[in-house]
């Protein structure tokens, strides 16, 4: 059942907003064509090369798992391998499903700093081995903002981006939460994508308010020969596309997209304000996006899940995560603080 | 855009049925726990397991492709085959989605008689091979109803299931539009599916008035150990499931399913009763689904293009394919009745 | 156990020939570098180039299953499909190793005519399906000889490679008996693959004479890029490589291959012309390389088979296949006719 | 070219054995049935269950990688995932081929001692993730002898074996250094295999003196259903069979398997004795099966090379591998000792 306190549990804990549901709506007026060959997915696409100020390659997925598993198997072959930061989702929480999609290209591990992968992990891992032994590299998946809430800068992008020219590896972006990276830095999706070397982004709309759905961007249009077999092949071809793609234009046509970001940003560093400084209390990392990973007593931990409080605690002993999402009430954000306020003084 | 021309070209191009959509609108308040630990999903598997009087194991794919797919990588191994009919949709429209899924699976095909695959041409292929060098039969998958409009009679479903059994293949059923096969027949679920044998049945929900989403059901439970995990890996987990779910409870919960599916087949039978005895045009199957199979003068076909009537002609030469769907008008049909009537008289 | 009567049941139920296993002995020799880093298999590589008078890629594989479905699975992805014949062997015998190989290429059978496909077959194939529906043709593949002894002239294989050229198609060829080929047309080998189109071929070692082995040839050097990672993770990477490429030394060295392929085709044309009159005795197919295809009438195949002869009857009834193999006796072929002659008039 | 230097960088640098050698050549008298209808290998398979004293299903494979990786995807689905050490040879050597055969199963790795994987590992991997975001561990893999030299006491099997029913986790062995493990621990096959609880056990013959196989068991038989046809689609069916099964006959028949593999420990033993004791050199293992690992300053291995010593360094900064096989000579140990003892000297 629906509860408030469920609120800070996860950003796919929350519905769809109101601009994504009016336009399934308007969607849903008569017959159309199916497969994506509507009005709404080609809408919904030029939406996308226009905020992204480029004629990019997109297509629509029903999940992240399958959008960021599509687009690497398209970069990479079954014996070539894939290097991500070793907290990724990709590796943590897909269940394979990269692996399976590529049929067998392995994930290489680089050690994470604030939820990031640097060109020197990058480097070392690809240079690590150069037999035939071991796949060989072929692509690096980025997360932006990363699972710890973390934000790549342009220059750190860049310099990702200029390890994999050098190296001849392709550059993908998770961008499941790729909306709250651009609020957070006030930059152009452009900016934080294809000017910084991307080669493909999963564009998450789940996350961002819609009921299901993720795009999938082709900046390296070379790259997307054939994608529309891919996808089709996988089971992500939608028949009523337009209820996919149609949200998409309610979350873009307005600038919603960014302004549910935006909210769940604010929200985010609300309750680290709230917070932060209270004494057994330590913010794990920086709050860039719209996730507070906080460090706390486990007495109170204790107590607040006895408060009713719905929240994950897997990033090792002690921490707890708090998600805001696009329709987070400030005024919960600050139950929220008052409680763990409460709680944490209990504890000490 | 949508035009009320395109009506009749397929049973996808219709949109979201009121029961479906207002259930949505229900499941979209607040927040929800996300990957189907939800209400929501819950109540549908409840609302499955009431409709079929069993204890099934219940799971939902966003389409048919995966549906299907994911059933028959249940059902085999790589190194197995899947028996299905010459004109199945897993075999004619799916982009080598069942092979894909299940990593070489192929799929042997048997001569259908009016769409529908007999126990004969399974036992043929079944005991055609014999040796390592052809993959094993290990599954039978039957359409119902078939993609030609014709449906299964419960004693064709038993003779079909009593030779699987005798020569040990497991039955699959893809029920893309099992709801028209049971409003034809009169019949109870139960009836078409594990009381005649059938281990798993893919039950469609976006034709039968849904944005998206099928429905996995597992008759035989032992084979659906680990189930959700493949769902999982193979991109077909929503987080966001109760917008999946709920459009099942809108569907099920009043007898909605039903009501629609007989409205499609009562549309489809008009339309045959209006055309099928003019001069020129031929029924190529029986009408008992949602689907009218006409073969008409090439001309005639021409002219009603001509007057912007959308519909598909892959039946062969001269054959045109008329789809009914939930919302289909009665009135539309009589004007395409009316039309075909014209084109008709005009081409002899 | 080994019976004089076995001999023209396959040519894999021949054994070594003196001057593959000369070679192995020659190899035999001391500690060698492992994985193809030896000198043999620089060497083996090197014959194949002279051979063929052109710079290949050249890769070995264990059998001829693996050779091919490696080679076509480089040639496309999961979501393209292969062309091939009715009777292809990557269809009919390699217990969907193709599919399992490239995880999902869908084969696409044209009807052949004496074993052979022809440009207005594959033309169909192609042209049938546009749609993302359907997995998108990208390879043909051929059997040089043919499955049923038959072999394409080389204006055949140009007239099919110019149809791969015009439609985008890759083309490869299952050379399981390409040796055969050769010795029947009398040609050099590059006028048989690289100079008439061939993309890909596989070179049958095994039933020339080796213990075990293949060869794969890419003319088209592009599509050999990370094939060695591809061989590996398939585990078709042998550790005592030397012991799978020196064989192909003896072979090629001194024209052993041509020698025994031009004896099999020999004895297997002897048998033809000993037995083509004969009443009640029909030629299936031209005889051109090494194997006969005759219908026998029933009660002679039994009496053949109670002599104690063996035989395969896999095409259609009536037909006997007689494979003759480089260490077939001219004397056995005499007895077999004699035999043959024998139940034939006690058949008729 | 060969040449004495080489004699420790590997035990896959070595030739064929007399006794496999020579049963070969038996093999290649006339025709005999293909694809392991043939009576060498039915005589292997019984040697093969006369050896481990039970009635066990036995394949052959062309080598480890495939025997391995076809053994794992019998043992899991493609959800599910595999535990293994960090060492071990499927994760860090095989170039992603568990992942291919099992198209997608994951491999989680355990922190090893000595080479070997813990109860207590393999439990904290097994109970860590318990939920459908991360593949389910389904199978142990075990590498006996391990990597780096050392081998599983029967109790430490048992002990993993037992931590595996408890979890409901198959065991497989990675044997391809199996017969060495045998000869160190004076104990019968049987007692380091299904005694202890092994599921499937891979038997490597290729180190052990073969030119190219290695034998797949199956004690639980349950799990070898079908595995005839998942061999064959994977391309490890040998059409000439009885050349990859006559071999083990020779290795078998009269324990040569044992007598090699005790020689090559003997000879790895005496190389430690004779430099395990001199400044500046460190055993990094203890060594038991027919490997010597050993830390040496870098300017001594420096000086071993220059010496023309070929020998791998893969084991982190300072370490040197040194591998005896079924041929190493006394002589050559010495010679190698010696100049190890005049490079260290050198160095210091």
């Amino acid at each position: 059942m629906t509860t408030a306190n469920q609120q800070f549990a996860s950003d796919n804990y929350s519905g769809v907003c109101p601009e994504a549901w009016e336009a399934m709506a308007r969607a849903n007026q008569g017959h159309d064509r199916a497969y994506g060959d509507d009005q709404w997915t080609a809408r919904a696409a030029d939406h996308f090369r226009a905020l992204f100020d480029t004629d990019c390659e997109v297509f629509f997925a029903f999940n992240g798992t399958a959008a960021n598993s599509l687009a690497l198997s398209s970069l990479c072959q079954s014996y070539h391998s894939v290097i991500c930061a070793d907290i990724a989702h990709v590796e943590t929480d897909e269940c394979g499903a990269p692996e399976f999609f590529s049929n067998g290209s392995k994930l290489l591990l680089g050690r994470s700093e604030q939820g990031k992968l640097t060109p020197a992990a990058i480097r070392e891992i690809a240079l690590k081995r150069k037999d035939i032994h071991y796949p060989k590299p072929r692509v690096v998946s980025l997360t932006q903002a990363t699972e710890v809430g973390t934000v790549y800068q342009p220059e750190e992008l860049r310099a990702v981006s200029d390890t994999c020219k050098e190296l001849g590896l392709h550059l993908h972006m998770d961008g499941a939460r790729f909306a709250n990276a651009c609020a957070h830095l006030g930059l152009a999706p452009a900016e934080l994508s294809w000017k910084t070397g991307v080669d493909v982004l999963c564009f998450g709309g789940t996350k961002n308010g819609m009921a299901v759905g993720e795009a999938i961007l082709f900046f390296n249009r070379d790259l997307a020969i054939d994608f529309e077999y891919r996808c089709k092949q996988a089971g992500q071809l939608a028949s009523k596309m337009r209820f996919l793609s149609a949200p998409w234009v309610g979350l873009l046509e307005n600038g919603a997209w960014l302004k549910y970001a935006d909210h769940a940003n604010r929200c985010a560093r609300l309750l680290a304000e709230l917070i932060g400084e209270l004494p057994g209390v330590e913010l794990m990392f920086p709050v860039q996006a719209n996730g507070v990973f906080v460090s706390l007593p486990p007495a109170a931990l204790e107590a607040l899940k006895h408060r009713g409080w719905l929240f994950y605690t897997f990033i090792g002993v002690g921490g707890a995560r708090f998600m805001c999402s696009w329709d987070t009430s400030e005024a919960r954000v600050r139950q929220l603080a008052d409680d763990i306020r409460t709680v944490v003084i209990g504890a000490i």
